[in-house]
């Protein structure tokens, strides 16, 4: 029995779970499925998951899919190092702040990031200056609960750090392509503009087996 | 020490939490909220969520808040009636299947009802169209699952069953609605188009305590 983990490079949703099984110290078998090759549709990850999408996770005969339930999953399957707190109300605020980051961030962070993947001019269109506002104002709620402690939720590592952190990134290293500058001058240096969430991330940079979790593709953290 | 419900009629959201807490047997102090009244933004309200939206819970002096958090907390607390699985494995597919729910089928779907509110003439534009398509396909995978079991995961009523059914019959009374015709006769009757999903209903509706949770301005049951 091993725990075998599908996931694609700076897909945030695939990182979540290699987050999860590094900070749990789980020995895993890593599958790289390359995107633009369609390894994520072939016959068969179709089987595992019919919607084509990674992460996928297969533990023996057990296979998940959708990072929030993998991480969900890892956590009670393995209970080393808790990632849904350490009772009833604790959990509930980690599921509830990543709850808030998927109906109120995830979509317009994902919405700029691909314009800025895409290259497409990053003028301040309405939708495109509507999503900045968004992602900005979420970024100092969670700038908020970070200068009150060292992670989003309670005293530990959560799985709210673990939801959170790779759209984080993502979002910077689109920050840094050519064309994104003006963009760019109102969100970062991320010490500057959101210091607390600048310390955050080079916690979560910090923990055991971080490094085996960036995406293969970028360049290295400055 | 109580729990306190505040809520709206109508709001999915809200009905979710109050069918978690009659299923649990849970004994309770519901607040109905007018939304017209922006009762909802009330500084009572605004000091236990921020973000102004319902439903909120108070139990003693802790307040949780976004449904699948509220549900998540209310399990966790009070265990009677499981809504989250009965091992790893289910808690994780039961998970699953609500992320699912609310990554592909959530905004369409409340796009639809949206529109159909508005008396806005249901046309159909290409917007429309591809909601409806989402929508219809995603009730199609709903029907898949209901036609192997009782419940959409696993023998028992389950968080997944609480979380999704307060939408269908959102969309179904929306139907109902003039000029929704065209729209109505490719969904309905549910007994002929979605036969399993339609018994599904019937059985959510034959909960405990479900009647209490009907929207007190919506016409009775048919």
């Amino acid at each position: 029995m091993s725990i075998d983990v599908y996931w694609a490079s700076g897909s945030p949703y695939s990182w979540r779970v290699l987050l999860a099984l590094e900070v749990k110290g789980l020995p895993y078998v890593s599958h790289r499925l390359q995107l633009q090759l369609q390894e994520h549709k072939s016959p068969a990850m179709l089987a595992m998951n019919p919607r084509g999408r990674v992460p996928v996770l297969r533990d023996g005969d057990y296979v998940v899919f959708e990072s929030l339930a993998v991480l969900y999953y890892l956590d009670l399957q393995y209970p080393q190092t808790p990632l849904f707190g350490r009772n009833a109300q604790e959990a509930a605020v980690i599921m509830r702040v990543i709850n808030e980051f998927q109906a109120y961030t995830e979509s317009a962070l994902m919405g700029l990031v691909e314009s800025l993947l895409q290259g497409r001019p990053p003028r301040f269109s309405g939708e495109m200056a509507e999503a900045m506002h968004c992602v900005a104002s979420e970024a100092r709620t969670i700038e908020g609960r970070l200068s009150k402690g060292d992670w989003i939720v309670g005293d530990n590592v959560s799985a709210a750090d673990l939801a959170i952190y790779p759209f984080i990134r993502l979002v910077m290293h689109c920050l840094r392509r050519p064309g994104a500058e003006e963009l760019s001058a109102r969100l970062l240096p991320a010490q500057v503009h959101y210091p607390a969430l600048a310390n955050w991330l080079l916690r979560v940079e910090a923990l055991p087996g971080f490094s085996n979790t960036w995406p293969p593709d970028w360049p290295a953290l400055p």
